[in-house]
């Protein structure tokens, strides 16, 4: 396949902020003939502080293994990605696979092995297509280019409908900076699991262990309050490279520059994960769940990610059904602390459950209002000051056709 | 509506023990004109040791606060159960109708208000029509019979499609006893949730303490394992009286008595909870997972459970998809300890993952062997020795039909 000229294309994404270039390439790595690009490489000219946060899931894939321990130097020349196969559960030939990817994107990125961070997303237990691989590496590193950070987030895709690249800007001493990110997830080709992969650059300079605190804290309020399955990735990872390019000043840990860039990462992150859940598996609605109320902060966000997990609850908001007691079913399973008698519980903007009891709202007004593409779910528990938000979908006939009715 | 003679009927379910008695009603308690009894109630006419066990849900049904008082003396004469509405989530009106229901019940069987357990199921957040229920009951009292077993646990259906009801016998020093039970499950009339009541009757002699001891036991290896999608209810319940009425010795701890009675409660217990997965909402197939080799038996059991809640596992095992490293996803999520390098995966009698790696079976023969309605899942995790096992059953699109394609 002769991919489409980097012609009209402007950076974007992940090669928004300056000195980062990307490339893409097919490798074809499910073996089916496609063409389609399935493999990106991600440079920087110059050395990018780099942090990272990976699955909690305790069965990790081979890449993440890898970039884990890359991680711990702190500093990244390149980033190598591959959809198709997620290279987990494959044993020691995985781990080998993983490491000639890294060196393979080593010689065209001319570092050093250690310097180059690798995921991979698609389906676990087959091993990579290595061969095919690195020399998708190679032709890949022949065309690295600012404008093609579109085409990286494309070939980063798996049953993702649409591309998801966010960018933000700010300004220190005068310098104006850019914050770019992509991310993938909800995705899923035969057969395969919700994988969520996110790439995050600026040109804004940073030690690596600031940069790894704000990243830590920009995933909590970003990756980590969605859902769309309740299903963790063994593949999960959330990667950010700082390379100093625009020519600002160092950001010191509680400056007010330090303070703008995390805004910015913030936003980003949180552009990124919204556009996953909005294009999660068969998903025709999305649900924001914020707690109020409760006795801390832990116990706010377990309440509001119990509810978006809840199949009850995600089928209900699918069907418009102002079925309330599901949701306070939810936060009641969730473990939280509540006072029941001092809970109040809004859906759609109508206060439905209020001091221990239903209130008199007509429900065929809330009805109609659940038709809405957007839905607000709003509980007080009642017991302290905490509050937390959780995004989530609903749960309709078409993510069990994905992802069931098919055989391998 | 004239109900169905007792001719013909056979004592079964919580009747098939002697010296209690059944009956039903309809209260039509959704206020639909329904006819279908929607009330039940059981009686022993010897006191009975009583126990149960109840829903962890922090939001629990006014029902569940009354019964878990009353069982506190340990003693029970009557039981009370209406479907179709779960009065939780209905503040101190719920609680007075609760108590009202008892009363009611408590006039019927002649006993003090305190010997009746009472519990509800159906859509949360509505309050009862005690005026009806209060009615049906002094209804129902006048047709107590043994031969209702099966009336009671057909009253007490929601979306069930067919009653629930399990026997078991055992001899003490020459006298035979019998555990009889019935329950419900996967429940749910438009808006309602995945409620589960059971109920255990026995003739045998046992005090509460021992009694109360061996259902959580019986519990943790029936109900306690069985998912149907994760979502806990608010008004679970499961109940066991013990009348005596056999005329056997008491049984004491300890005995090879007592353990004969434990072990016809846990075959009753666990055939109601087969009974309930197989007859979950929109379930074509149901799926055990056993997991062995687990550091203890609560990471056992986490394990085992979170691939029965997996959405991405459920359904691939609808659609027939060996796809086995969502297994494993699911059971790295849980937090249990494992040793990948020593891990083993069966699925269907295949084992598709051992000693860190895929192994080389044909994936079509285990898809051919998904089509079979009942499917086992077996994992080591290879790091102790504790084993758990829990059941589950597909997610399909009549799942999300049932509880999501409608509107109130």
């Amino acid at each position: 396949m002769s991919l489409a000229p980097a012609v009209g294309l402007e950076p974007s994404g992940v090669t928004a902020a300056q000195g980062f270039r990307a490339a893409v390439a097919s490798a074809d790595v499910r073996g089916e003939g496609g063409v389609r690009p399935d493999l990106a490489i991600l440079t920087t000219e110059l050395p990018a502080a780099a942090a990272g946060v990976f699955t909690q899931n305790r069965v990790k894939a081979a890449p993440v293994v890898v970039s884990q321990l890359h991680l711990k130097r702190g500093v990244a020349r390149a980033v190598v990605i591959n959809s198709g196969n997620a290279n987990a559960c494959t044993g020691s030939q995985g781990l080998a696979d993983a490491l000639r990817m890294v060196q393979a994107t080593a010689d065209v990125a001319d570092c050093d092995p250690g310097e180059v961070l690798v995921a991979s997303t698609g389906v676990i237990g087959r091993q990579l297509p290595i061969d095919r691989i690195r020399a998708a590496i190679a032709e890949a590193g022949g065309r690295l280019d600012p404008a093609h950070g579109r085409l990286a987030a494309e070939a980063i895709m798996t049953t993702d409908t649409r591309p998801k690249e966010a960018v933000e800007q700010f300004v220190v001493a005068g310098v104006t900076h850019t914050v770019g990110g992509m991310a993938k997830g909800a995705g899923m080709i035969h057969p395969d699991m919700a994988t969520l992969l996110a790439f995050a650059t600026t040109d804004a300079r940073i030690a690596p262990d600031l940069l790894a605190e704000l990243l830590r804290s920009a995933v909590r309020t970003s990756f980590n309050t969605i859902s769309i399955d309740g299903d963790t990735s063994t593949n999960d990872c959330c990667l950010v490279l700082a390379n100093g390019a625009a020519g600002g000043p160092e950001l010191v840990r509680g400056s007010a520059a330090a303070a703008g860039f995390a805004q910015a990462l913030d936003r980003v992150l949180q552009d990124l994960a919204g556009q996953i859940v909005a294009d999660g598996e068969g998903v025709t609605k999305t649900f924001a769940v914020t707690i109020s109320g409760a006795a801390d902060q832990q116990q706010a966000t377990l309440a509001a990610r119990t509810v978006t997990t809840s199949p009850l609850v995600k089928t209900a908001i699918h069907g418009g059904d102002p079925n309330w007691g599901r949701i306070l079913m939810a936060v009641g399973r969730s473990g939280a602390d509540l006072a029941l008698d001092r809970c109040r519980l809004r859906l759609a903007g109508f206060e439905l459950f209020a001091l221990g009891r239903p209130t008199a709202v007509d429900l065929q007004q809330v009805s109609a209002a659940l038709s809405q593409p957007t839905i607000a779910i709003e509980i007080d528990l009642g017991v302290g000051e905490a509050e937390a938000t959780a995004l989530g979908c609903d749960l309709t006939s078409e993510y069990v056709r994905i992802n069931g009715e098919y055989s391998t």
